[in-house]
């Protein structure tokens, strides 16, 4: 047996002379892809930086020029110089990005790029399914809340706690996304940090009549907004499956129609419940409004959440009519 | 100057035919690269696989087999096989590592290695940086807390929220150390799961007799523990440019004696304050415990605290003898 043993190691050991040469083809290979990488790189970057000194004298000599022949040729190099961008922006999926301020504090200089279609698809995939996940738990645990776990305290803080870490979770992964080349609006990552100060300042909320006041709204508040980030959710992974079946996302053109239309009556069932949750959230800030006035109220929490909600409201508001007109513009 | 710009953005336009070149050369590398990388995976899978059934026939043999001869060779077997395990930590440095639960949830499935020993070492090193940045500002806002800042509960909170962050954030980066193969223990991580939870109690623990009377004890607890962690950062700041001065972190040998006796050094001043910040762990935790046996003392967060810094002081105190221990036998 001994013998069997040592003949087998010394086969392995063969096989492992083999993975060492793999090992070192490997080394070499992701050098060779560094330097390549750094090529397309500055190449990208010197390519930028001459379009746009080129588009700054195109700027000038049109001020200057009258004779429409030469002003059709330099709105001719200004059409190129877009196209050219958006080349670019292909280009660049596929090569590193840097961290923002917020990712680099957070996770330091780690690099998060997802360097390939599939990758990015995926990420995106799982970010919507991690939304759900949480989505749900608060739904079930925001009703539970409101019926046997009514007047526990501990409970109410450990909800609040969930709603800080999610939506600081949240904040967390749409850098992600936005790093690699995702067009979500900023006002939707901001509201996610609004949303994490807003749970953390309920969290803080001494238990008092302000608090007993308010809470069992917040908590019907919770479930509506629950049930209508699943709502989002079928919209949003229905229109990325879509886009992904057509291509491309950012270079859909309006020759698609199938998929504007699918959008269309998407958004048409989606809007009126968002539009009823920026109401609500206008409710919660004049109710809390009122509550501040209470000569009996003494706790900072109550205004400053009225002012927190009233945000949320004008900014969430603002953003989906900036959105629909953008789309409809197309 | 119509004329000059043509051509201008003509010559630029070859230079992007050679851009698209180097592009496509890149993506080709990045697939080479890909592939190479799986092959190395999977050889190192297959041997690990193998060496795993050679060891368990090898412990067989050892139990039927009495002669001494035999016995040496298996003894032999063993010693290579253990050799061997290091040699695919080696060559794992340079591979992709999967996330563990922690970061999966956080990050989603997001590739966060470092692929090289010079980004691991700067990924720690700003990693100790971090810290050090936020030690300082907790110790001066303590300090004022405890000074012009003192009765608002309102900067109370802030300063909590922060140790929430911070706690938070220290535990993914943590985690990514982790992931790149650092040798952190793993209470250190759990430790600091273990400190967030612990200043979002305090964070909501409401303004009341109780809280009055452990407030400044706990800010003197935090000043004495940034003052302490700056001296961590010398020591392991310390340890970590020695070590790449040597070459290898994990290879390192006994006879590396400069390095050995600078870390004695730096040890026999740290340790005596690492203890003092456990007995002032175990200190809170008896005032607490005395506080809530108060009869006027009603808030659930004075019994649980008790607990958390017993659990702080227990874990802290068994993981550093431990860590003692283990480099004495060195
Ligand atoms: C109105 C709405 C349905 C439009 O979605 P859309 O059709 O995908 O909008 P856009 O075309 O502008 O999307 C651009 C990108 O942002 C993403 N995005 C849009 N809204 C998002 C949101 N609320 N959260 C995360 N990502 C979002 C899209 O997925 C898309 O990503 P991609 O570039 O990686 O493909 C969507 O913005 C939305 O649901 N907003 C309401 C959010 C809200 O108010 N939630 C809580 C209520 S308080
Ligand atoms: C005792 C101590 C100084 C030993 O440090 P050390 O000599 O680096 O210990 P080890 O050799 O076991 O280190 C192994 C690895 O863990 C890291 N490490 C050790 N303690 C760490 C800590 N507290 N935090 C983060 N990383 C730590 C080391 O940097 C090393 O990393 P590497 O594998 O990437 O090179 C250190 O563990 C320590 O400071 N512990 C006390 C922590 C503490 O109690 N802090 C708060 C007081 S409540």
């Amino acid at each position: 047996a001994e013998h069997a043993l040592l003949t087998e190691w010394e086969e392995l050991e063969k096989e492992y002379l083999n993975l060492e040469e793999d090992h070192k083809l490997y080394q070499t290979k992701i050098d060779e892809m560094k330097k390549s990488q750094d090529v397309c790189s500055k190449g990208i970057s010197h390519q930028k930086y001459r379009i746009k000194q080129i588009l700054e004298s195109v700027k000038k000599a049109e001020a200057s020029s009258k004779n429409a022949e030469d002003l059709a040729k330099l709105k001719e190099i200004q059409k190129k110089a877009t196209n050219r961008k958006n080349q670019f922006r292909e280009m660049e999926d596929i090569l590193p990005h840097k961290n923002g301020v917020y990712l680099s504090i957070i996770l330091g200089e780690v690099n998060v790029s997802l360097l390939s279609k599939q990758d990015k698809f995926t990420y995106k995939q799982e970010y919507e399914k991690f939304k759900l996940v949480c989505t749900v738990i608060t739904l079930v645990w925001a009703i539970c809340l409101l019926t046997f776990l009514a007047g526990y305290r501990w409970f109410d803080a450990a909800f609040d706690f969930l709603l800080v870490w999610y939506y600081c979770t949240l904040t967390i992964r749409e850098h992600i996304l936005k790093v690699n080349g995702s067009r979500i609006k900023g006002w939707w990552v901001l509201h996610h940090f609004v949303s994490t100060v807003c749970a953390g300042i309920i969290l803080i909320w001494p238990e008092s009549d302000s608090f007993r006041k308010f809470r069992d709204q917040f908590m019907y508040f919770s479930i509506y907004l629950a049930l209508i980030q699943i709502m989002q959710f079928y919209y949003q992974t229905g229109a990325l499956y879509r886009l992904r079946a057509l291509g491309e996302r950012h270079s859909m053109d309006i020759s698609v129609e199938g998929f504007q239309s699918w959008m269309w009556r998407g958004l048409t069932y989606l809007l009126p419940f968002l539009f009823g949750a920026y109401l609500f959230q206008l409710y919660n800030a004049y109710v809390l409004y009122q509550l501040s006035h209470d000569p009996k109220c003494e706790e900072w929490q109550v205004y400053v959440l009225a002012i927190i909600f009233l945000v949320l409201f004008a900014g969430n508001t603002l953003t989906l009519l900036g959105v629909v007109k953008k789309k409809l513009s197309k």
